[in-house]
């Protein structure tokens, strides 16, 4: 075992990545791989197997739990955001620097788009690859390119607006649900109104995904870099085109809406509770005699 | 960063509020808010599909869950009461000041009422509406001001009694179901007796709320709020008057099942694990030469 | 809240039981009562919204909730046994005197008895009386007096065989449920094999309960009680001689599966990390010195 | 109560064993069986109740939840492993010694062999026994002796491709798979990037297996022990030559898998807090004033 342990040590020398952000970005890469393998996954079996409805828990589920192994991969790395809009009101209240964010934005990108990769490769082996082109599914009957079926197959990967949902709803749809969901994130890791057992974290936050049972559009780099396979993979360029450029909403109206729920947290309970622990600090520093004035 | 940080410190001294149960009722109010959108978000959901049945479990999970978040975002806070019939029984055994109740209540209320306003905005900007209003929903044959249909939007809100259920089978229902949960809750909270991690009370109280799968009823600030905010939004005094002024019962009903269930909890396991831990002080005190007598 | 802090003192004194065996058997009274009411009212719910199929789901759930709730309640106290074939191994090993026996069989048969009573003053109230004696149900065309429907609300209290098991069959099967149940309670509860967190026991053991998806009679308490209560409540003496004396089944098949369970994790695993943890103790003594041989 | 003590202490003194990988693999045994048990026991349900759809979420569940009460057995004694594709890694890693792999497998696969002789003893027993071998299920139509149902019922204990796959596909679906596994299962035990709290491992990897929703062949030693078991019981060698020798399949794709997921991790994340934990140990080593250059 003398020789292993010799190999093994000379293995970690040769591949150790001494830059911390580069490594902090292969975490979040690997951990957003990691999202979009189980989530997409499931998401294709239920398309691909007709469409049974009545799967919406087992999706939820799906999205909660690939969530929590995203975080459970990468969280003592670079703390899991797994999302440039987890990133971002991070950055804002100065809890992460802010050249993070492009880095980690590039990288969470590059993870969902060869997760989608994964799963486009695994499902085209096994016979359904023409599934994902063209329109052989039930009542398919317009050629319009990209109507309910193309736009199925094509959703497995990236969001696409609901019927009767006009690009305003769909932005304010987005926005008010990513909201919500940073109010519940930003209470788990509030330095200083800190429920949660540090261990639990990455189940809580996978909780708080499962519950608001978020599209896929609310997490930016998830439906970008799909869209971009999609795009490269057979799709086209209507990807990005079809429904008046939808795909600009998914990106640009959970980082609004985490403004506004940032906001509305920090001004009903996180100013306090910084503001009062703050205030513990400089009386516990005062009575220490440190001359604070 | 230093201008960052300077801005940020400063946005914490203006927004802070230092006054304790004013920054506590805040947290009620914001907790309260989110339980309402998770677990009001789902019926609505549910409700506007056209009432697919056999969802059942997925409301008794939103509710679970609703609550866990809710109690998160607030709990280091206030406590995470998010029910003045949880904040009554611990005023009642003076774990509480009873000046909070009042307070609580009126926050709690303003919170649940402000989150079915939120979930009423959501979903009546995607051309369900009218739904919420009139009559066009399956099954719907008589003119009967709240009917089967009428019913089942305001529904949505706040509780109406099923079919063939009297006013006073109604109040024992909501009683008995009451005091089950308060017992739960109290095995939960209490110092004496206090079987769980202080990192998992948040997911405890929303595991016996998903077991209990409570009614919307089961909380007075719940029901009453968007109540309200239905009276206000178009379904008119009727919220009130309907069921033979059915709106009394969600709202008396628990706080009288709460003074039952805390009554037996006590009897049966409260006061032999208080006093015994207060014999056990009083022992120690003794030994070390106190002059207790 | 002088005055308050005083009466609630006062009251502590009055009530506070200071006999140790006689709280824990109260502890364990209310806790089989508590799950009792969630376990039995699920069925309930079952059996008299028409017997819709596919919810097999749910009552596995809801069994399995019920035991970590009622753990919560009773485990501080009594250690939350809520069953006399968890007490009857911990007896047997050494871990709990024998005079607890008797005693928690006797308060556990007791709290599942007035759990029902609940449960049946619930139903009984809403009209659903006649449901639970006569034989108004669809398909219930004999008039033998323990037929299919007769035999299903009596079931919502306690087990009965159900078609094409002989009394041997059933036997067997509780037998070997009851192994499987009590060498992984055996696992979470060794104090020599301990890998749960104290906090976190009572989830363990509602979790493996719902694994096991256990029907009622894996707990003698829970069957024996609430087959009393269906014996005085009208079904009459019928729920004990029906299927050949077929409630001696529940009642001693479990024990004997606890004997076999037990004895498989003792010879596999219980024997040796305790001996190993003996031996490190007498270790330790030796080399502080204690003279012990 | 003494001599009862004095009993129990001369059962450890007789039964204890001493040999550690013994002990351990014991463990492994009775854990492997205890997961065998549960997860094949729903499949047996499932199965043997006609084959109604959508119970797939049940299924699930099962094999996570087994999964979950076979590590809280044995994890304290052996680690838990229970599929000898968690301990081929750990022993390339240098974490454990490689003479535990060959032994831990054979027992593993002896303990999957005994829990699939109980499920086969439970259900023979109730009159289902003919069902294991002949075909009387509904729509057998053809002679072939391993077609549709005999195929299911073997099915029950180890896994057969389904159709439209061929054994290229199958071979690969099972690689990637066990890939995305060991990546996740990894992350929770490895020394330098542990997020977990120890007492929720159990839990943790009995969840990353629920959300894989792993199929049987994702373990060896749970394909192989009940593979032998069928064979022996009944369904002759086809159990081995059906589907061109599939059998091979669950036995090496996941070895290569593990290869796989266990390099993309060490390079992605592993290596780098390996050789960062070291670096800091070195640091402090220097600092201390130990020459270690």
């Amino acid at each position: 075992m003398g020789k292993q342990k010799a190999l093994m040590d000379k293995l970690v020398r040769t591949f150790q990545i001494r830059h911390m952000l580069l490594r902090q970005a292969l975490a979040e890469c690997l951990g957003t791989l990691i999202l979009m393998m189980f989530s997409c996954g499931e998401v294709a079996q239920l398309v691909l197997s007709g469409g049974s409805h009545g799967m919406f828990l087992t999706i939820n589920f799906a999205f909660g739990f690939a969530a929590t192994l995203g975080i459970l991969v990468s969280g003592q790395v670079s703390g899991g955001h797994l999302n440039p809009t987890v990133t971002f009101p991070l950055c804002i209240l100065g809890r992460e620097p802010w050249r993070k964010f492009p880095v980690f934005f590039l990288f969470q990108t590059l993870g969902a788009f060869l997760g989608s990769g994964i799963i486009f490769g695994m499902y085209s082996g096994e016979g359904n690859l023409e599934m994902f082109y063209d329109d052989k599914c039930p009542n398919n009957n317009n050629n319009n390119s990209f109507s309910s079926c193309h736009n199925a197959t094509a959703g497995i990967f990236a969001t696409y607006p609901s019927k009767h949902l006009t690009l305003v709803n769909g932005f304010f749809d987005q926005m008010i649900g990513m909201a919500a969901l940073i109010m519940c994130i930003l209470a788990i890791v509030d330095p200083y109104n800190n429920p949660i057992h540090r261990g639990l974290e990455a189940f809580t936050v996978g909780f708080v995904v499962l519950v608001i049972g978020l599209s896929m559009g609310f997490n930016p780099a998830r439906d970008l870099g799909p869209r971009i396979f999609t795009a490269l993979a057979g799709w086209g360029s209507e990807v990005f085109t079809a429904y008046s450029y939808w795909f600009f909403v998914p990106i640009f109206a959970p980082f609004i809406g985490v403004v506004v729920g940032m906001t509305v947290y920090q001004l009903m309970v996180g100013y306090h509770v910084e503001g009062e622990a703050r205030e513990n600090r400089e009386e516990e520093e005062k009575e220490d005699g440190h001359p604070l004035l």
